[in-house]
């Protein structure tokens, strides 16, 4: 048996997320169909990690063990031609057979996307927050980094996610950075895993803080931001 | 009364082109629709030219007359705040009350789109050609300055508008630039007017050159390649 690790980009919008749900269409369930047609059996597909409904990627990782002896570059046209545009795969190798998608990844990478023009372009408009409204843009800019460090981040996850007990809240962040350029602001974060919503909560308290509503700004990372739209966020990357 | 000048984007791809047509969506009936809403009675709004199903536009310029005496910023925004996110009205001024946005268009600016890499991202596809076969470029580049000039262009014109008598099939085209960069071909083009999928079939037939399929190089403007989709064509601006 053979062990495949691909790296896929997607767009997020017409999915209910990464996961598998039944009779919804999901980026999981997509390409289990698919690799189970070649396979001739059915094939579960590991990810990263399960990004949510809307959310896109540039460059997730999943995995999947196959007996079928296709060459990789054959395997990976094969998928794309079966896939939906929506959905590619980048590239494609053979790993070790105990590879794991997700408690193998060491870094994640990702990256929110607001506009902050007045009019936002049609073209953008499905890979954006839009935001036009005041902004104190440079307080933003210099609160990023305090996310940075080892922290608790139980506030920043979803609420069907805090009360879960037993798993750890704690995730490190490695960096933090707001850039405001062209128009735009992007936030990129890179740490050693994310909770639910956390990277959209990280991104609603930076924007709490823009509108001046996050008195102490030492005393992140406490959530005050509500929780921003998925179709601004993009899964950058998974290091391994 | 007043006439309105507007400079609209849109994203081609939910609309069945610029052109009312009963019971379909199209920009031109989204827009009407709108204006005739805050007119409150129906308003005609005229478009410097019919742009086909899933033809994109950065900047397509149409006009309408209202006798409602709100501000140009506040009609902009209450357009926009009507019209759904895949159309914006980039900008609104006064103009005089002859002016019409085709019968005053001086010169119009199409961009086409070619992705050449072997896998298209999922957030381009809706706004490009993807053709990762094999393409004489350079063939291309250089033929690509030969369609400049007056010409009578009706064996680029659609089937259904070429044997339409009494109208001028002959267009100036000002610039005709292909450019290869970064895994992608872009095709500019300038010109007086364009007729009905004049602008993809002079793409179809630069494909064609890349191919190896145009023996006569010389002897553009004849046409020689298909209608190339239109999810790649761009309307980039109309001069007056």
């Amino acid at each position: 048996m053979r062990r495949i690790k691909i790296t896929l980009a997607y767009d997020g919008g017409p999915y209910h997320g990464w996961q598998v749900q039944p009779g919804l269409p999901t980026i999981q369930g997509t390409l289990e169909q698919i690799v189970s047609g070649i396979e001739g059996r059915p094939v579960h597909v590991a990810g990263s990690g399960r990004t949510d409904a809307g959310v896109h990627a540039m460059a997730q990782v999943a995995a999947f063990t196959i007996g079928n002896p296709i060459p990789l570059r054959n395997l990976r046209r094969a998928v794309n031609r079966l896939l939906p545009p929506s959905i590619r795969v980048l590239s494609a190798e053979e790993v070790h057979a105990t590879f794991h998608p997700r408690f193998d990844a060491r870094r994640k990478i990702y990256e929110y996307r607001i506009v902050r023009e007045e009019v936002c372009s049609p073209l953008e408009w499905p890979y954006v927050y839009h935001h036009p409204y005041p902004l104190a843009e440079d307080r933003m800019i210099e609160l990023a980094p305090a996310f940075e460090g080892e922290h608790d981040f139980t506030a920043f996850a979803a609420s069907d996610d805090r009360d879960e007990e037993g798993r750890s809240k704690v995730r490190t962040i490695y960096s933090s950075v707001l850039e405001a350029q062209a128009g735009r602001l992007t936030y990129r974060v890179c740490g050693s895993g994310f909770l639910k919503h956390m990277v959209r909560n990280m991104v609603g308290t930076l924007l709490e803080a823009g509108k001046g509503n996050v008195a102490d700004l030492t005393a992140l990372p406490a959530r005050s931001g509500p929780t921003v739209p998925a179709k601004g966020l993009f899964l950058m990357g998974v290091e391994y």
